[in-house]
């Protein structure tokens, strides 16, 4: 499958190589066509490993994962043209998180509580069918969940489009290591809101065991 | 010991009742002196159930639970002599939950990212200890954890005073039966604006479960 990934930072690359020794063939997408960076990431990725501005890897990919750093991520979705997402699904994985202000982070001015990242991506590109999930883990279990308690902890997804949450759901247990059994769908794009909320009680589990490599899961 | 529960709705009932049960003297603390819902638990709790203003049970307590609602957790606060709390270590499991927009509650404006309400009590009382804890369980998996997996799964507590939380982490394990090293302290009391982040979250899990008897696992 052609996917794009936005956002070439440590969390876009570790998604975007994971998803080319599966098979796929991924643009990564960033500011400019090219720099050095990338460069390098396509010279160690092989021949199914592209590059190219944002709205490259938008209009590229069938599928998109949107791996922005939150406090630059609607202005880059902004300068999108929206048709090229049309009907596409796009994985959300960015947290709106303000790190100015000490530790642990905050929620970014004007998109805590009444929105979020994840409902400004979808509002902003209507026609695609946006997926919130993969931000409350580490970028290196994201694309590896079994590297924690074998696997058994909990991945958080919603959106509002139920085909394209099974299509994510697949995705990740197909390309991921994913138990499909331990993704739990908290409904519509509106939950991304608690979803996002969620990641500066991390950063301090985070500091507490210091550590990154640990996840949640939910006992009943 | 002598115990002042500010709050008689379920939650500082459960809290009250369990205590009573393990021999502690507790009072129940109320808007009235009396009324029929503190008349009845006291009736049902024996000897040790004692009523009051919110005031009286904060004199009365050696050691004092805030589980009020946190629509009017502050306003209660405000209203209580600081200086009867002196030196008194304060449980504090209130939560600033919104439901007037619909679910997931949202956090009651000017409650969220930079401040909570751990930290306006402690703030408002700044002669007490004041330690968060217990805000991310339902009230009966408050008072037993074993209810859900065996009793294993964490709970958080911050606060600024170190002898205040071993003292809250003891009263919990002794009483409640909360395993000690289930207990993850994340650091001063700011840490509760992260802790009271996760509810809107918790909700939904509660949505999706249909079940409020769960907890977080930390797994790593």
């Amino acid at each position: 499958m052609k996917i794009g990934v936005l956002g070439s930072g440590v969390v876009g690359q570790a998604i975007a190589s994971a998803l080319i020794e599966k098979g796929h063939s991924v643009m990564l997408g960033s500011r400019t066509a090219r720099n050095e960076k990338t460069d390098l990431w396509v010279k160690e990725n092989g021949a199914r490993a592209l590059q190219g501005r944002f709205a490259d890897a938008a209009a590229y990919g069938e599928l998109l994962f949107v791996a922005l750093k939150g406090e630059h991520a609607l202005d880059v979705i902004r300068g999108l043209d929206a048709a090229q997402t049309e009907g596409k699904t796009i994985v959300d994985i960015t947290n709106p998180l303000d790190f100015s202000k000490g530790m642990p982070p905050q929620i970014l001015e004007g998109l805590g509580n009444s929105t979020s990242l994840g409902e400004q991506v979808q509002a902003l590109l209507p026609g695609s069918r946006v997926v919130k999930t993969l931000n409350t883990v580490n970028y290196k279990l994201m694309v590896n969940p079994v590297a924690v308690n074998g696997g058994d902890h909990n991945l958080f997804l919603c959106g509002d489009d139920a085909d394209a949450k099974m299509q994510v759901k697949k995705l990740l247990a197909d390309n991921f290591g994913w138990k499909p059994d331990l993704l739990i769908d908290l409904g519509s794009i509106q939950s991304a809101r608690a979803i996002e909320a969620i990641v500066p009680f991390w950063v301090l589990i985070y500091r507490s065991l210091n550590s990154p490599l640990f996840n949640f899961k939910i006992v009943h």
